[in-house]
């Protein structure tokens, strides 16, 4: 079975040496108090604890037994109720939340370090709380302040659980065609109604309540996307003094068979009148949904950097220990039968590319977590602003660059395991399926590219784009930037990317169409510009610190020129098909696919 | 439950138009009397039906059930049993075999259709006989007159089935540590002993025997790769009558659990002093087993095809049924709720890249058929050599292309499916999980690509690849050629391959891992160079014939302008990263990993 250990030292290179956490926390009063540098390290390493011995050693066995559903009830595989016990009692679902309301308070450039172990341990059991965390996200940000009172310390606790109602089975994408309704009653609730489906963890055995944020329409709602309301529902209704009433009809008809991510429970929810209460303004439904699906776009995307951290482990190890085949310029181990397959510079090939791009990735995640805290937590009206602005740019990235790197890691790492990687019992084949749904839910990867280069890009005319290259330049120009040897060819990177944007500007005003053909390449091509970024940061600390962990940093250089020379070049390849235009996808009509 | 429909209309065009089959066949001596455009049309025909009506209703429940292991023995999914009865009465098994024996002599070109249909209705069914073709294949060519009348009609009829048994558990890439033992007996056989892993097939059923083609040493055989010889063991003993004897002791000691073709029994075979017959010369049993592999690895190869037609067909289906959105430019049906998915760029994006991926494959695997028969039936020596040395070239670039860009179809068409896509009932995970095992079975996508740029290219300077150079240019100078408008863009992609190779030449002659470094990268773009010219002869009949059915030429027009303009482009960063050396994968220590 594979192990999973959690990149500790990496992750600490990302956090302070890369990112220098200690020192913003240190003048950002709502964290000063809470946090610093050992306090971080120790919950990283409490939470390498959590992961890779609680919650890893059940995942394989999670996966072959799967969720299982018997009239209503869903049942999660062996070990899962021990383990959730356990975990929720390290407060690690509270970890990032509100301290007025039982959450720790956490800046979530650590969060997303935890949440990265989370997937790496199991996707599935992960989800079962990162649904929660989101949740708790809206309520906070939109509930009124009895609902708050009610719900968020017995979720941020993990004592309850959240889910995210949206889709329905009509309306996927295009939530604007979404029929579930909301009654209003004599007491200021509302009575729901409606079917939503694939919502994960929507019923499970882990938690004594389940709290639904559920979108639907009210009566007098217009038509489409601006009609739509949340509202929160919970399993069972919770009395004025906190426990546990009346059991809402809001029930689960069945569970979803998946190619993977089998022992979470992906549920068709029934709501027949069941009480909610709205969350938000009436008609801003979607408004206040998008700040729980922000936060899970990261989450999801952290999936696809933590799959493949698993795999890339699993990969190095058995490329050490399998022996096949000579090295191409004669035997490493002439007094073995055959050398271990690192040796075959394909193999390391596959190994470099997980490894750069997962690297790559942890940086970038836990960037944006910076910036996320600074627009949380900036004292200065400015910086939260501009914090908020790269924000919203770089989700979409975030989640569809991880997650299609993941998939493509996972390909890889199962691939260094050749027949052993399609064989259930070593894991690898796990992955692959685990990692793939991350490309799909919450908002497809093509949906994430729409919105990056129609919403974030164009939707204000490059003003993000400008934040973004500004950045870049700045570092180039800085001390740290002058002290890697990557300057020019990421110059040239976000040069090419700022020229495409432009150019894209002018084609989209002449045709609409141009948007979604360009919108995957784009979004690719931004993440091979972003990740350059990151690995020039990290090849300044590491050319700058070098002396002190030579192993560690030299190593680090070392892929750092794999990114730049082996992967970097993928963006001419995007360039090239962006500037092929919308024209090549229009010359069949429809009955001629 | 998706339906498969064989492409007719474009196996034809491929066939009839793009290579004038019937006139090549008209010329052949062997061929003349088998086979006409008319017969072909008849066989292709039937082969729908057969695939379409019989075989791929059952593939989804034959995923869900999957081949059960008990004590030795194998069950099939319901139906399997019955449906292969049915099939073998086509004579399907025996299509391109030799009439001597039984086998109905039809030329590749045409089989390597009927595989892709096979594989498209399914790849668990297809393997039970596609490992038939290959063994039969292996014993005509190596195997004793007495082996071949023995064996080879049972064979060609489907009553017995064939399976090579190469792998064991320490001996996967490199066959040279294999150690299963022949013991001479007085006879004239031999006693094989050993363990074999990843056996397609090696118990089921489906048929009254199985016959085994076993890699194993003879006593005095030297180390390493030289040193293996071929055995011929069945599974029953064969009476001198025809009748089956005694059971020889060769078992199934236990199937995989695997990612998919999950009703494939995938098994571990034990040969406990079982008597077989050795097949061609002694040490020479690789070169043996080759004739065999480099057979299986086309038809592997196709199976990427055919799960990607499969994965097309039904993600077309979807995106005109799924109505979400609006059309980038408005409404395009605004009398229903939203807009069919096909209006959308990227969802057209997708298709279109299956598409023309798909359709390129189909077009050079006919191809490389047609090089096979040429070989095979050529009167002239000079024409067979040309022949040999192209389906030496393009063989690997058959197996790892086909089915790498076979898995990324996959992930397409499942893709467009969006959250239904990750649910088992509709198929597209399914074909995910059933084609990622054909990039590594049958020698991995990273071995095919050293066989390719070590040894078919640069292992006689290039020889090879100036004949497929050749005629591309023989080609665009052709009237067919000056047909297409595509010439330049082909012209200077081969030049780039050219170029690439003369370069590697070089850098290799200084540094052998220069080899493995670049070969993946360099069978893509091997593989992109020639899809280019596979489209650009599609595009020339296209053109020439617009008239006749201007919806189906107009549409692979349209495709083939996708091609050159979406996906050829992708050389680019191919070329960069080839460029780029090895140097990039030797900056890190082994334990730097």
């Amino acid at each position: 079975m594979p192990e999973f250990n959690a990149p500790l030292r990496d992750m600490r290179f990302v956090l302070h040496e890369v990112f220098q956490a200690p020192s913003l926390w240190a003048r950002l009063p709502a964290l000063s108090e809470t946090i610093d540098g050992d306090i971080a390290d120790a919950i990283l390493e409490e939470a390498a604890k959590v992961t890779g011995g609680l919650l890893a050693p059940l995942n394989r066995s999670g996966d072959e037994e799967g969720a299982r559903f018997d009239n209503g009830s869903v049942t999660t595989p062996a070990g899962f109720r021990a383990a959730y016990a356990t975990y929720i009692e390290g407060g690690w679902v509270g970890l990032a939340g509100n301290p007025a309301y039982g959450g720790l308070g956490m800046p979530k450039m650590l969060a997303v370090q935890f949440e990265e172990m989370l997937y790496a341990a199991g996707s599935s059991f992960a989800l079962y709380s990162a649904l929660t965390s989101g949740a708790c996200l809206a309520i906070d940000a939109h509930a009124s302040e009895e609902l708050k009172q009610t719900y968020l310390p017995r979720l941020y606790s993990g004592e309850w659980a959240g889910t995210m109602c949206l889709t329905e089975a009509h309306a996927g994408s295009d939530l604007g065609l979404l029929r579930s309704r909301a009654e209003p009653q004599a007491d200021g609730s509302y009575a729901i109604s409606g079917s939503k489906i694939f919502i994960t963890g929507g019923e499970q055995d882990l938690t004594e309540n389940i709290v639904h944020l559920v979108l639907a329409r009210l009566p007098d709602a217009p038509a489409g996307s601006r009609g739509i309301s949340l509202f929160l529902v919970p399993k069972f209704l919770v009395n004025a003094d906190g426990s546990l009433g009346a059991r809402n009809p809001v029930t689960c008809g069945s569970i979803e068979h998946k190619m993977g991510i089998k022992a979470s429970a992906t549920c068709v929810m029934n709501f027949d009148g069941a009480t909610g209460w709205l969350v938000g303004e009436p008609n801003r439904g979607l408004a206040a949904m998008f700040t729980m699906m922000n936060y899970e776009r990261l989450s999801i995307g952290i999936q696809g950097i933590g799959c493949a951290e698993a795999s890339y482990q699993s990969a190095v190890a058995y490329a050490r220990e399998r022996l096949q085949g000579r090295a191409p310029a004669g035997a490493v181990q002439p007094q073995k039968s055959a050398d271990p397959l690192i040796v075959h510079p394909d193999v390391r090939r596959m190994l470099l590319t997980i490894k750069a791009l997962t690297e790559g990735g942890r940086a970038f995640s836990t960037w944006v977590g910076q910036q996320l805290d600074l627009a949380k937590f900036a004292v200065d009206d400015a910086e939260r602003e501009h914090a908020e602005a790269l924000v919203a740019l770089l989700t979409p990235v975030a989640k569809a660059f991880f997650t299609d790197t993941g998939l493509e890691s996972c390909v890889l790492g199962q691939q260094v395991f050749g027949g052993h990687g399609y064989i259930r019992e070593w894991g690898q084949e796990q992955l692959v399926r685990d990692v793939r749904i991350a490309q799909i839910y919450e908002g497809t990867n093509g949906i994430q590219a729409l919105d990056l280069l129609g919403r974030k890009v164009l939707g204000n005319q490059r003003a993000s784009l400008r934040l973004f290259a500004a950045e870049i330049r700045a570092f180039v120009d800085s001390p740290a930037g002058t002290a890697q040897p990557y300057a020019s060819e990421l110059l040239a990177a976000v040069e090419r990317l700022e020229s495409v944007s432009l150019w894209l500007e002018q084609q989209a005003a002449a045709n609409p169409a141009e948007v979604g053909a360009a919108a995957v390449d784009y979004l690719q091509l931004f993440g091979y510009v972003a990740y350059a970024y990151m690995w020039a940061r990290m090849a300044s600390v590491a050319s700058l610190r070098r002396a002190d962990d030579e192993s560690f940093y030299a190593g680090k250089l070392a892929t750092a020129q794999f990114y730049f020379r082996k992967l970097l070049p993928r963006i001419h390849s995007l360039e090239a098909s962006i500037r092929a235009g919308s024209a090549p996808l229009y010359g069949l009509d429809d009955e001629q696919f």
